[in-house]
């Protein structure tokens, strides 16, 4: 597909700059590649504010600076490279980009593809609209008045504080920053306080100067599925994310010794617990939802001892909102007539809850025009760009193949050839929305 | 019951000294109680060679200094205070005492009531052979020649290194010193270096002049369970402990992303060990033995991720030790089938096995002679005294009266008149054995 829409020597797809494209994105990658990587495991551990999580955000700035691009920051930790082709012109310009964080040992692909391939992508706009000639300058993007951003959100994985896409909930306001204010790590660190200790400045709540109020947003990710892989093709577009949201579950009982005290005599949570995920699990597959306990605390976590406090986050989620609803009271209900049955208590607090988002439209339409009508997926997944999009920005989602479909995991992966072919339709869909 | 044998104005029981047994206990037990509790929960972490645990060591060894006690060490953290009323002789003594390490957020009688109960019972003993006059000379054991030693058992909760009664293990050669030098704790610390941190010798393996080839070991515990409660008596004798062990089950999945996998496609290990946890209680009920699993670690532990691993581990006891065996081969068993079914993968590592120990049969006479025939009770738990059993010892234990039974929780409990009988009943067993 021809990318350039402005380029008389064609898009990045031609052979001359299709190698140039290659170079650039492995040379992108190949810098981010080791950082925070678990040699063991080929997992990820970057944690927001974190020495690795810092690296990513270096490196950002470093890529940024490379090209001339301004960096600008709120006091969420959200940060976004600007390309101003034309300085007088701030707003209503296109944003893309994706977020540097990770789950525990996660995939390298999860939201740093996006920021790879926003850079790459924004190299072939230059190269085309300069006639394929030298990436870097700013006159390439003579004929394009809108500004570029490229973005990268704080926190999306909610991995450290426990709230995904922290940072642009607090950016459009969905998330109060009083509320935010309490969030604490496993270490009982204030989420300000993580901020302030790895320099970054703290001052949380909206900050709609920071994307200045753009025409469009797309972000590019992995997929996290096998659908694309399913159907032979490299490259989908996204139709909506499912409702989806995490519930504390506190399962309270009686420390007790291992040995001496009698079965009958317990009140051991863990019991409950078990029971639980269990029936999370099976309810799960008879309503085609998804349902996961990843996360598990016991206290006082010893051999010898009947558990006091079993703590058990559940991640439900399904394809209409009051199927979740209706999923989560379900579990809720068994859970607590076991607890009734072992004489433990149960607490439930909900941490989280993303409604259903549905994604612009016409924007996607318009994307799928361009790159001439790839699969329109739905995802199970939230991201910045399903935040962005309930808070009324026009937003859009491309998925790049996963050939597995595993996912946060070090299994996650994506061929270079399809990385190519996404960095290629971000090209277009940008050169498009800038001239638009 | 009168414990001074050779006491003219009786034993402690009696009403001058017993006021006087009150206030040492009662001072004994003040100074120990504040040491590593948690105000929050009432419980106590007291991690082997941690700075609660060595501030433990400190009192212990300022009331051995204050009662002019010889203390000795062995290379393995276990510590001795004698008094030798007869300065040749040094062999065949007579030792009690129990250890000073705590569970997680555990109680504050499991062991260290032993150790209080040991000094205040020599306080009476002294003060009965000195005619019931002031306690801390040497003159009072004039008439016994044997020894009496105060022990302190190192790491007998095993949870910091995760073998209980590891000091009594290697000090009697029940464990091999290399074994023990794997031994790592929760941040990988191995055993001699914690050791060596906290300024203790590590130099591990059997250490038969620690205890000077005794004639009898007596260990003072708190009761784990309620039967003494249920007959109303506070003061219990051992009949046998239950043969246990620990098994580290791995169940080894896939990680992946918690909302983009569908059930079907995923190998979640969460499953497999919930069903497990479940199983394992079901089948302790039907043999009336004990089984829990009290201590859980998920990788990668987070809420939006299917885990990669979870291990968990498998406490059980039972009456005997075929019993034992087919209890865990049967929860094995059940394990595995429900690992082929969720896809997943199943590793059962034994940790540790204590057989069957069944306390000196000749020794336990003589106690209940002395006390008066009181309840002969058989115990689920582990002790330093079953150790010593195995090695050929001939060892005996006290219980004194746990109101609720509950044991390894702050609940843990043993009111003052009980303790205070307890102490009576060491002093009068003591005194016997010390005499014969």
């Amino acid at each position: 597909m021809n990318a350039g829409e402005g380029g008389a020597s064609g898009g990045p797809s031609d052979a001359a700059s299709g190698g140039a494209l290659a170079g650039g994105f492995e040379q992108l990658w190949k810098a981010l590649a080791p950082i925070g990587r678990d040699d063991r495991t080929g997992g990820y551990h970057r944690y927001s504010w974190t020495p690795a999580h810092r690296e990513c955000e270096r490196w950002f700035r470093d890529e940024a600076e490379r090209r001339d691009l301004t960096v600008e920051a709120d006091g969420n930790g959200n940060l976004v490279a600007w390309w101003r082709p034309d300085p007088t012109r701030v707003t209503g310009g296109v944003v893309t980009g994706s977020h540097l964080d990770s789950v525990p040992d996660g995939g390298g692909y999860d939201g740093p593809l996006g920021v790879v391939s926003a850079f790459a992508a924004l190299d072939a706009i230059r190269a085309a609209g300069s006639g394929g000639g030298t990436a870097g300058g700013t006159a390439g993007g003579a004929g394009r008045t809108r500004p570029l951003g490229i973005a990268v959100f704080a926190e999306e994985e909610g991995a450290r504080f426990g709230v995904p896409c922290l940072g642009s909930r607090l950016l459009t306001g969905a998330l109060e920053p009083n509320r935010a204010r309490e969030l604490r790590d496993a270490d009982g660190v204030p989420l300000t306080d993580a901020m302030e200790r790895a320099g970054v400045p703290a001052d949380l709540g909206p900050a709609p100067d920071l994307l200045q109020a753009p025409s469009a947003f797309v972000e590019l990710h992995v997929e996290q599925g096998r659908a694309l892989a399913d159907l032979g093709e490299p490259v989908g577009l996204a139709r909506d994310i499912w409702p989806h949201g995490r519930w504390r579950f506190e399962f309270g009982g009686r420390a007790d010794h291992a040995g001496t005290a009698a079965m009958a005599d317990r009140h051991d949570p863990m019991l409950t617990y078990a029971m639980t995920a269990l029936a999370a699990n099976k309810r799960a597959r008879l309503t085609q939802a998804r349902t996961t306990f990843g996360r598990v605390q016991v206290e006082p976590n010893a051999t010898n001892a009947v558990p006091s406090l079993v703590r058990a986050w559940l991640d439900a989620r399904a394809a209409d909102e009051a199927g979740l609803d209706a999923l989560v009271e379900e579990i809720r209900r068994q859970a607590g007539d076991r607890a009734q049955r072992d004489g433990t208590r149960l607490e439930v607090h909900p941490e989280s809850w993303t409604p259903r988002v549905e994604f612009d439209v016409r924007l996607r339409d318009r994307l799928a025009a361009r790159l001439g009508a790839p699969p329109v997926l739905s995802t199970q997944a939230g991201h910045d760009a399903g935040i962005l999009a309930a808070a009324g920005i026009p937003a859009a989602m491309l998925f790049v193949r996963n050939p597995t479909g595993v996912s946060h995991a070090p299994e996650e992966h994506a061929e270079p050839a399809d990385c190519l072919a996404g960095v290629d339709a971000l090209a277009a869909v940008l050169t498009d929305l800038l001239a638009g």
